[in-house]
């Protein structure tokens, strides 16, 4: 019964629910899929909190000896079972043998993260010379972009998100004072129509028609940190491309989330974080890309010796022999105890594919999004019942797993009531709830065992008021 | 006997020798000095390496269970005893609270660093307020620059030393260049007199003195990794503030070290990494000083989130509320995993000063001084015997803990043999070999044991040839 997770959501519950003869809300339904996920035994490579762990757990309310509700991955993942082996055995090699780690052990530091960029590059749909793993994102996006932003007299903008995340935001607003130029001016930033949530497509590839001669680089995230949209990151770039753009992605919310294939849609630069859906721990190490189109010709502004050749790195001349492409652009040494997390967590990617991952992630967010909807679609015959609208777009295509639920009442309240529940998901005040069900260890039956939390926490702090 | 510490190492050793009755070279000399080493408690917080598991060892020449001689501090620190357990803690508490950690536990990741930003300021003299740990040291030294090197049509060059590391190098070079300068006319770069090893002091205040009204920035390593001698920062910083020139030091071989008073020097801006004498692990964090003079005056020229007031940064306003000083200059959330070995080695720093570790280092580097110059002084007499030259200046206030020592011979086969005898330390071809006993965890038999191995390795190297 493999089959079912070829189906919409809807028709996949429906089917389920009339061959199980329950209805399609029940939890026979999330077993069944969860049965039926050939994914599922992922899950056992993480370390899922139990509820009693989480410190705003209320037990007198729930069984604290369960997993957690964990939608939390687009903040930070969970824990790979193997990170805290690989950073043993770091430790051990560090204890033992001192400077020798440099060069000897299962992942000499002097180059352990080369040592994992096939891996990554594998999610990222790249090939492993245009991708470096090293620094942070931020840190990342402004190498990226002290070569990618040339302004000119006449092409001088740099296209992005009206809300952006703010990161991203000041970086590209100093990128642009550093040139002398002004935010005012040379910073496009395109908004949602009045009263919609997300962008159309149509509206991002029409402004980038149309103003496309003075835009030197189109800058997006690849996944909408607060809404959730997935931007068409192939037609963006084809525009970009068109107009003579150059068209990067911060896609911290997107790797490890949904399919990328970096290199085959010709985006120019692209950079993320590992520590949301890539499972690297709190501030673990940044990835970059650079397509290999530009490997002889984009230069790094800044250069370091991580950006020397390898083979003659440690000769010490101070004559500079350049790694071509994204390798150019290392500076520090990278820290072994980043490397461990990210490798337990990569080779479990790497047991997959982001396509089966995606798979599974489009019905278990259709299966969520199906259960809000059968729940807490506004009903004008029930004016004082609080309602939710998804700002997420509903087309699978134009999302990752994070749905961005708005809710017709404050939310803090139902927020800590899901707290105390052993749920862990993000909010935004007033009134946005941000869940992300993670193909590669979430289940089924968390997404129903959120529904019916939310039920609870809704009727008590209703009960409350 | 607390006081044969501030006694020159020549007499101290005479004077021990004489109360002991032995010869200056005897094993007895460094077990009264280690006897009487008011630090020496410190090394058991660290963990030394066995000889055995040093992978170049050979058993069949030495006990395989004794400690090793761990000379290598200068490359990388050994692993503080405390760095497992807080990793472990943290570990702990990502399996089990997830996205909570961020805000909960001893450690709380998002604001982590900031807990140890007080313990660093003591290390290197300077107010909390005037460091931020982030990043690796060559992004940082980029960070710096990008705000302190302002060149302009008179004043455009960067003077630093003609073999500074090979990343400062690069870095300044870049630096130059993403001005539209040219490293040969901007970059002034200073050598020893022919002949001669190292800088004089009045060399390099006479060239400021001198060319200082074209220098923009004078950038000095605080101890030249390779010769091991320590500037005059206070000299140098005086001198190019006298010519209107900012002046900046990589910490990278001088912090935990020497005695560093970046505030009280007026010294404008610092960097350093924390894998040497800091022992944070391959590929640390890194550190950055900005006097805070310049707080309200120096501003980053690339801006990230963690720049912003933390009171308020996950607002997500995209409205910048910048902090002042370094703090600005932060980008990216920074690794909790690199937070935590760290923070073990700055505890055992602030168990003791940089004043009370320096008294010692004087006389344990003099000691090392010492028994070389008894040995292996060149010797007209015998013209086959090799000998030893070393480049570190003799004078204490001139150097920190490493020797760099110059070989009349060949050092391959040498090197090799003190390897196979558990010596870990570093050796540039073709003659010198690097040796750095560290006043936090090395002790005066360290530096006999050296010794006597050496004599061993020059013995069992020679008569192969
Ligand atoms: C003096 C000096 N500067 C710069 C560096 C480069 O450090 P990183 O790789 O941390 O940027 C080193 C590394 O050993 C160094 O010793
Ligand atoms: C979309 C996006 N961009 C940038 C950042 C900033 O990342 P960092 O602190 O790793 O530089 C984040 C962090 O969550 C993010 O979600």
């Amino acid at each position: 019964m493999d089959e079912i997770f070829d189906l919409g959501p809807t028709e996949a519950v429906k089917q389920v629910s009339s061959l199980l003869g329950c209805s399609p809300t029940s939890e026979n339904v999330s077993n069944y899929f969860d049965k039926h996920d050939k994914l599922r035994h992922l899950r056992g490579n993480f370390l899922v909190p139990k509820i009693a762990d989480l410190p705003p757990s209320d037990l007198s309310l729930v069984d604290g000896s369960e997993e957690c509700i964990y939608l939390s991955g687009n903040s930070l993942g969970l824990q790979p079972k193997n990170a805290r082996k690989y950073l043993e055995e770091e430790l051990d090699n560090w204890a033992k043998t001192g400077v020798h780690g440099h060069t000897v052990g299962s992942r000499p530091w002097a180059w352990a993260e080369n040592n994992i960029e096939d891996l990554m590059a594998n999610i990222v749909g790249a090939k492993m010379e245009e991708v470096a793993l090293m620094n942070g994102l931020t840190v990342n996006l402004h190498l990226l972009m002290l070569s990618f932003y040339k302004p000119t007299q006449t092409r001088h903008k740099i296209l992005l998100e009206n809300k952006a995340f703010p990161s991203d935001h000041y970086t590209i607003e100093s990128q642009i004072r550093l040139r002398g130029l002004e935010p005012q001016h040379s910073m496009l930033l395109l908004s949602p129509r009045p009263g919609e949530d997300t962008l159309r497509t149509e509206d991002i590839l029409n402004v980038i028609e149309k103003e496309g001669d003075t835009i030197a680089v189109v800058m997006f995230g690849g996944v909408q940190f607060y809404t959730g949209q997935l931007f068409d990151m192939h037609a963006i770039t084809k525009a970009g491309h068109r107009k003579g753009c150059f068209v990067g992605f911060d896609c911290a919310h997107a790797v490890g989330n949904v399919e990328l294939k970096l290199h085959d849609w010709g985006v120019d630069f692209a950079c993320w974080c590992s520590y949301k859906y890539l499972n690297s721990g709190a501030g673990g190490l940044g990835g970059a890309f650079i397509h290999e189109k530009h490997k002889d010709t984009i230069k790094p502004a800044l250069l370091g010796w991580w950006g020397h050749d390898l083979k003659t790195r440690f000769q010490m001349t101070n004559v500079m022999e350049l790694q071509s492409g994204v390798s150019g652009f290392r500076l520090s040494n990278q820290p072994i105890l980043l490397v461990c997390p990210l490798q337990a967590s990569l080779e479990v990617f790497n047991m997959t594919s982001m396509q089966a991952l995606r798979r599974k992630s489009v019905l278990l967010t259709g299966y969520l999004e199906y259960l809000i909807k059968h729940y807490y679609t506004e009903d004008p015959a029930q004016p004082h019942k609080p309602y939710i609208r998804i700002i997420t777009p509903s087309d699978p295509q134009q999302r990752g797993c994070q749905l961005s639920l708005s809710f017709s009442i404050p939310i803090r309240r139902v927020f800590q009531e899901l707290e105390r529940r052993g749920v862990a998901c993000d909010m935004r005040e007033p009134s946005v709830l941000r869940v992300a069900p993670t193909p590669l260890y979430n289940s089924f039956s968390d997404v129903h065992r959120f529904i019916e939390t939310l039920g609870k926490a809704l009727a008590s702090s209703s009960s409350w008021t």
